[in-house]
């Protein structure tokens, strides 16, 4: 709580909000009352059931899907608190919070239990869709529901034969004299698609209407509720079958479907939003999931690293090199150097993710508040840079860390007397879900670097520069601070390097290697939001007199800069190296196959 | 399998070992026999029961521990083939049969079902401490019964209090007027410790003789039965007793068990060589396990990378970047540079692991065979310097391997239908058990490079050098030869940097980040390898006409080595950076905790 606090108020200055009318009510006093009560209904509705969901799984019977009937309770509760709606504006029944707080509050509740906050976020983000693209009766027909936990919602656009390739999505559309469209096609991996309990599940899908060009161009967004809705409220089964439950190795019991929609010819869809602008509009649902599995790794990374942080601070196991006397008690293992590595990797990698998802989350509000254009595109231009990233490192390291935590445990870490096999079988959808990391690495390098004649790398330059000058002024951080401008021009050679490749026609090479393009990328964008927390961490340490758990907090910042910088960052160097090197492009598919 | 004789009679020239009486049986006829055999075993009774022996599970039950009934079948099987002795003196009913062969048969299996060969192998292991230590006597009970597969060996070094830190053992072990020992204490983590339908354990255990001293000097090794065995043959029980089965996150069919021994004060057990000298018999076992351990994880990253290459060469999704046209079809997602990539790290890893490990079985068998002090010295230090690497790689790497070889299958690959998930469960034990990846590096470091003056790392020199000269010959290789120099130059640097701090008096400095020099060192020796087997396909292409599958194979070495050395060796210049960074010591415990 502490470090979520400083992250909030020292280094985003999530407050600063406040003083626009939209967020108004968003003080520091507010901020920290909504982070308690996230806490309390983590503490006693979320962690308790962390194992428990797990092993129960989700099954399917019956045409449905057996889950933990603590889920039922906790969209209710969720709903209840007024957390599934709480972005949305106030006049839909939502409490109009800035994306920084409401992802500060996921991250606590996925910390808890990263399956079953599955379902509210979906349904959060499901309405949202509905309120920024849907008519007025269709808010007002699915919202209320949706925001009080009674109906779950979904996001349904993976097929079997279109999975990373969208383009190819095959579910169809056809137009009713009554203006509905009737739905044929099936839909695989759609979490929280159906399970037992639910009362309704609105399903905003993906699906082409007849006579709609190929490609991601003729790709329309559909309501498809699992029921009907009736004027009077009365719900009709709508055709919509669920087939199976993905059997999976993490994230058990969050419910994964598989659907089929149209059987019977029976199944009613109405459009949301434009004709064929369906992958446009659900973009922007998708980039907010992207944050949201991002926050996802962060907060599972952070769960397994407080527990192996305690278990190192508990087990006793060999002896400090420096103290071998085997008539003394054996050591801490904290006090070994390589299970402080791994503990000050783990803290490097999940404070960094969070403080990289905090900078995206404000960059969004300011863009929901700000009036001037200019300043719109600049903070839309960096926001769309910084998502893929946002998305992958702490997927991708939280990953890595997860792993490192569980090794401090020794053999019980592969057991399941202790939560890090879960949490390491959990993160590993990370990389997986809401495009996999070679997609947000060639989205990455191949649209949004290049934006706008890659305005948004001046943009995150100049943000750059601004800690690194302030860095200047303390002679602790100044060579850190030297550091992060060299790996700055570093990395604008690279990118030059690639770019320079594409005009000349060579686009398979340019992106060939967009995946390590992305670590390089990421761990710069690490380096910055460590010397962002340090600097903040130098202004507390400098006008107060901090003592106790401040200061310790404080000092650990400073320490994870330096760690950052000594042990993550030389990879740069690794990366560069082989991304400059294209003497040979070998991993580009030749005619003749040698690989077997 | 072709990739295993190239690597076994073209890489490492095992059938040279035919030479000499003790392996005179082992030509490449019988060698290709013994492998056709153990791959019919593995199709037959291993493979078909790889999701099904996990699904099953281990679980504690009436006091043991119920495992799918196919593993007893298995064990019956095996130990009818041969295959648990296979490695011991004709005399004791082996077959005597090479260790590199022996592996590369474990390797087959393991790459079926790495739970299952989990039984045979341990059998075998603590059998060949009771021919190399125990008495006739003791021989002529044991192994027998456990070369039939009718009786089950352990190894059992773990205690609750005593994992890595083997000197803080408890358990006890009291002389009584037979002979005999009371042996009173508990052990976790006891793989195959005791399972469903099995007759008889054999644990091969450590102890602490009443009076001994403290520390390592003061352990020694016990036979100590499940049940007693009467001159009869007759069996009464031991009073060890299984308390509980370990839940597992994978190699879920293999029974790790918890033992309580001498409750009753009845638990008889046997010594077994000299009285205090139990460690050191135990590490002639362990060393070979830390080996299997490897293998394990070359085994699992084999499976992995085939099962991927399969889906990658079936799976249509999206369109490779030069032919983005709609109206044709999907490309196969190999033709992707990013899946391509992703394959050819799998490949590198796993064939250059198992190239190491042949590397280390053939020191081994050479050292069984020369009559040569001074050789036999050298093969000794080599091994001894190789054999943490040997664990340590194929395991951490291989689970990298495994994890990119799963997102090859995009969301099916954390599904339950297809083996990745399974298989990326498995190999995480892997860096865990037989000495944690922290252990095996302190190890390297610590012990191994240090050895004789540094003796192990002139010899090792002189191994690389050999390949370098022979590469020198060949243009295509030359660039990658001269590499290789440079990097042992490098390594040379950064491992006296280490040595100087030892010197001076900083143990706990020098050894700090022996974690990131094993990551350092492993990269060194698979680059070697790969220049290995580089020259030996070199060879191949050179003298013979090679076509079809034959060319493919070894075009397909010249590509890997060529993929290793782009994206796997620049990595060296981080891991040489931070360690020869050491302004500041971060990860050593300082008096005022700041980790929190």
């Amino acid at each position: 709580m502490d470090n979520l606090r400083f992250l909030m108020y020292e280094v985003h200055d999530t407050t600063s909000l406040a003083t626009n009318p939209q967020y108004a009510e968003y003080t520091r006093e507010t901020s920290d009352m909504m982070l308690d009560a996230a806490k309390q209904l983590a503490d006693s509705m979320l962690f308790p059931y962390f194992e428990e969901v797990d092993r129960y799984g989700s099954k399917y019977k019956d045409g449905t899907i057996q889950v933990h009937p603590i889920i039922n309770k906790f969209m209710k509760a969720a709903g209840e608190g007024g957390w599934i709606g709480a972005a949305a504006p106030t006049e839909l029944g939502g409490m109009q919070m800035p994306s920084s707080l409401f992802n500060a509050v996921n991250f606590l509740m996925g910390a808890a239990n990263n399956s079953m906050i599955g379902y509210t976020g979906l349904t959060g983000g499901a309405a949202k869709l509905i309120y920024s693209f849907g008519t007025k009766e269709q808010q007002e027909k699915y919202i209320p529901k949706m925001f009080s936990g009674d109906w779950q919602g979904t996001m349904a656009l993976t097929e079997p034969q279109a999975g990373s390739s969208l383009s190819d999505l095959t579910t169809s559309a056809k137009l009713m004299d009554d203006g509905s469209y009737r739905i044929k096609g099936q839909k695989i991996f759609i979490s929280s698609g159906d399970y037992s309990g639910v009362e309704n599940v609105v399903h905003l899908m993906l699906a082409r209407i007849e006579g709609a060009p190929a490609g991601s161009k003729g790709i329309s967004l559909f309501i498809v509720p699992k029921h009907r809705v009736s004027d009077d409220g009365s719900l009709t089964p709508n055709d919509v079958t669920t087939a199976g439950a993905f059997s999976k190795m993490g994230q058990c019991g969050y419910a994964t479907s598989h659907l089929i929609m149209g059987e019977k010819d029976d199944c009613h869809g109405w459009l949301v939003g434009t004709e064929n602008r369906g992958l446009r509009h659900m973009f922007q649902m998708m980039n907010g999931a992207r944050i949201s599995v991002g926050l996802t790794g962060a907060s599972i990374a952070s769960a397994a690293y407080y527990a192996s942080l305690q278990y190192a601070n508990e087990r006793p196991q060999g002896r400090r090199i420096t103290n071998r006397d085997l008539n003394k008690p054996q050591s801490l293992i904290i006090e070994h150097a390589d299970v402080r590595r791994m503990l000050m990797l783990q803290k490097a990698i999940m404070e960094g993710s969070l403080s990289l998802l905090m900078e995206c989350t404000m960059l969004h509000d300011r863009l929901q508040i700000s009036d001037n254009e200019e300043e719109k595109e600049d903070l839309d231009l960096l926001l769309e840079l910084l998502t893929p990233i946002a998305k992958t490192y702490p997927s991708e390291d939280g990953a890595r860390a997860v792993s490192n935590g569980l090794q401090i445990f020794g053999g019980y870490g592969f057991c399941k007397d202790f939560p890090l096999e879960q949490l390491y079988r959990d993160i590993r959808i990370c990389p997986l879900y809401e495009g996999t990391t070679g997609i947000q690495s060639m989205d990455l390098l191949g649209r949004k670097v290049t934006a706008s004649n890659g305005k948004a790398l001046m943009l995150l330059a100049a943000q750059i520069q601004k800690e690194v000058q302030e860095a200047m002024n303390y002679d602790e951080l100044k060579p850190y601070a030297k550091r992060l401008m060299q790996e700055g021009q570093n990395l604008q050679e690279v990118t030059q390097h690639l770019v320079g490749m594409a005009m000349q026609g060579d686009t398979e090479g340019f992106l060939a290697d967009a995946n390590l393009y992305m670590e390089l990328f990421s761990t710069n964008i690490m380096a910055w939001q460590w010397l962002k927390q340090a600097n903040a961490a130098k202004r507390a340490l400098l006008t107060e007199n901090p003592q106790g758990d401040r200061l310790k907090m404080l000092e650990g910042k400073i320490l994870s800069l330096k760690f950052y910088y000594k042990y993550e960052l030389p990879k740069t160097l690794a990366w560069s190296a082989t991304l400059k090197d294209n003497a040979e492009q070998l991993t580009i598919a030749k005619e003749e196959e040698v690989l077997c």
